[in-house]
């Protein structure tokens, strides 16, 4: 970021005016993204700079735990007037992040109106959908003209997020329908809102996940989302840009699950979050699953005779244990992300699960094919016998390759089916599916694809285990 | 959706009213997931139900294959009605599902001016700016009164999918300044937009990535984000909802990129894409990926007579690799994820290679020192001696335990390390990172941490490989 250079070149020489320029020209998303990126002493310095509307702009922007530093760190009169500046929602936000002092503070040095708003706001579970709504959203009601409608609307638009939908609501605060601003604007002045209102009246409850939220903003195409109460009081609403961030937290912690990362992502971000954090969030699958992986070892141990007798059968194991792993993953990513994405529910159980054994046994029955065919040729022909072809007597290499194709197949075929039903059976069983995601299931599928080639293995070549 | 259900039932009855009535209570977008539920003959019939103005709405929440397929199935004289009643750029999306002749067609049913904007919008790549842009966009002189201004809207509104956001253009088409509807509604009519716009210039070049159009508006929280050509004139706009949907596609491409799926997804969804499209995704990484696992089955054959001499050490082998397979892919996820939220860029790499080591060394170490002593309290306590603990004279079940710590803590601070820095070099050689996510670096891993196992133990125990 060239901008960045610049601006701490010019906080180094005190350059006031330089400083002044930059940020001028620069989008508060951008001053938030420098800022970000300053040391502490910069920070604190590039604050000075800055009168209280540009700090508001840019504490909006900022992730919340930075902002409510940059908040907690202003001089108590300069702190006032920036949280005054603030949306309802981001003021919630950095409350989510002060201890009962700090909010105590934050309520006193707001309007009792906006305070208790915000305190109400923090009071909702992040990931809800009343945890990312604004209470900053227009009301009207039916029997209003288009003209009274514009004139009470120009008197709360300053702090109104969206007007580009307005809901129309009954005495006690329901929707009964919403218009767009454009609705007003070209119509005549005289016309009933009642009459041009669209009746409808979509909405999502406080308490709802986020998730649900932005699925339903993704399926209507919303620009904002209602949020109501149990009797259908409007609360707030969710803007598209919420929509946005819920969607890239949601992604993260698919891409998180799927690596076996436990907990939620720091807000603050990779680089700022401390090596202790990282440890906690990593360290409890990783445990578990070695723990399970030893069970991969004593199926081996279980087999040492066999394995004794035909050595050659070792340079195959983790080929059949990688692979079923792979193909268990890329199953258990498909169904779950076709889940997620609404296309099927548990009940669509057969036809899935159906679907996978197929794909499944074609995958595993060309790849053994191919890799027993290309073995044999291989090392029938380049190797001389008795070298890597450890075979005993009276056994062929054609034999233990054999076993190799069809363990393969089976293998395939066993890890797509249960990648495939793990994570439906977990959905079913209203289990997070990420629970039985990639990890897990390498494990399980790791364990069985030993006890299938050994067990294949003991009796195509007519040996004991 | 039991919805579904009842539109069946009143197909299967031919009960029009009952259909007419389901229909003007269902949202374009329920209608349209119960459209895609039925099969091919009730698809048919209830097309005929419907008068074209609800064909349109449905077709235009419909995934592109099957908007193609409806249009396609109509009579002509409702083809071209329902056509004309869709946005650019679901004909876009429908013409780049067609053949030369029905692309001949489709432009013949619009009016010519519609036809060729639809053609030139589908000649974009899917997955650049404008492959997803709108031509329905308002633009305004800045010389223009507001009352102009708004008159000016009047004529066009139909036609407009957003007019929260308008732009002020010069004589080129270039962007210079873009307002609000309620600027324009709640200032006096005679005020020039000139004085009213907000000089804001935030666009995006057509060709630029779709990942790129949204990375923008979520960080300047846009409802529209406008395309320009290279000369800086305005093409069109993405708006909020489109964001919304190349967010989810890139998910999806990140999940399945993480668990070795290639190509793209089908847009019909999971249920209608035949089993050898499937196949197709899934088969070139699992194949390739088995073919270097058998490396590590070489590793494990040059090390035979190690295994042969304590074969205990094969018990934890399966638990040594799949650690290392966890957590680098772990690492792998997080600097990849972090990569994408544009947190950092491989200037980083010293900082965040270091971190993960650290991460590494912790979890290694731990990991090692729990694993060691755990079985070594519970191998010396409960197994009997030349069972389990098949320990060759002179060496301890001590030293073997000491060999899987030390191999683990070395195994996983190495994986980390992988993990992270593959990713980051790949970006830095402007590769996708994704092409090294998950399964390729577990893959890798395995054969190293073999090596690293088996070189230490012949090391610690001082037998030969």
């Amino acid at each position: 970021m060239p901008t960045l250079n610049e601006i701490e070149a010019a906080l180094e020489a005190g350059d006031e005016t330089r400083l002044g320029e930059i940020c001028a020209e620069l989008h508060p998303a951008d001053a938030a993204a420098a800022f970000v990126a300053l040391d502490e002493a910069e920070q604190e310095r590039f604050g000075h700079f800055l009168d209280n509307e540009a700090l508001s702009l840019i504490a909006s922007h900022l992730p919340s735990p930075e902002s409510a530093d940059l908040v907690a760190n202003l001089p108590e009169t300069d702190r006032g007037e920036v949280l005054g500046g603030l949306p309802d929602d981001i003021v919630a936000d950095i409350i989510q992040e002060s201890d009962a002092a700090q909010t105590e503070d934050i309520v006193r040095l707001l309007s009792s109106e906006m305070g208790e708003k915000a305190r109400r706001l923090a009071s909702y579970p992040d990931d809800s959908a009343a945890g990312w709504m604004t209470t900053a959203f227009a009301t009207l009601r039916e029997n209003m003209t288009v003209r009274e409608a514009i004139a009470a609307l120009d008197a709360i638009k300053e702090n109104t997020e969206v007007l580009a939908r307005i809901y129309v609501v009954d005495d006690y605060g329901r929707i009964l329908g919403k218009v767009r601003l454009r609705d007003l604007t070209f119509n005549k002045r005289s016309v009933l809102v009642r009459d041009i209102m669209d009746d409808e009246r979509l909405a999502i409850g406080a308490m709802a996940d986020q998730e649900e939220a932005v699925q339903m903003m993704v399926k209507y195409d919303m620009l904002a989302l209602p949020v109501v109460d149990d009797e259908g009081v409007l609360l707030g609403i969710i803007t598209h840009d919420d929509a946005l961030e819920i969607l890239e937290e949601e992604t993260t912690e698919d891409l998180e699950r799927a690596a076996a990362i436990g907990g939620d992502r720091d807000e603050e971000g990779y680089l700022k979050s401390p090596v202790i954090a990282h440890f906690r969030r990593r360290a409890v699958w990783v445990f578990f699953l070695a723990l399970v992986a030893i069970l991969s070892g004593l199926v081996i141990f279980a087999y040492e005779k066999l394995l004794d007798d035909v050595f050659i059968l070792a340079v195959y194991m983790p080929m059949i244990v990688a692979t079923g792993g792979n193909t268990g993953a890329q199953a258990a990513t498909m169904v779950i992300r076709a889940m997620s994405l609404g296309e099927f529910t548990p009940a669509a159980f057969t036809r899935v699960v159906w679907k996978e054994l197929r794909v499944g046994l074609a995958l595993g029955a060309l790849l053994g094919l191919l890799i027993a065919v290309g073995s044999w040729l291989v090392i029938g022909n380049f190797f001389v016998p008795g070298g890597m072809v450890d075979v005993p007597d009276g056994l062929s290499l054609g034999k233990v390759m054999l076993t190799v194709g069809i363990a393969l197949t089976v293998q395939v075929a066993a890890s797509t089916f249960i990648g495939a039903a793990l994570p439906m059976l977990a959905r079913a069983a209203k289990l997070d599916p990420a629970v039985v995601a990639s990890p897990a299931i390498t494990t399980v599928v790791d364990v069985l694809g030993l006890l299938i080639y050994f067990q294949l293995a003991a009796l195509i070549l007519g040996l004991g285990g």
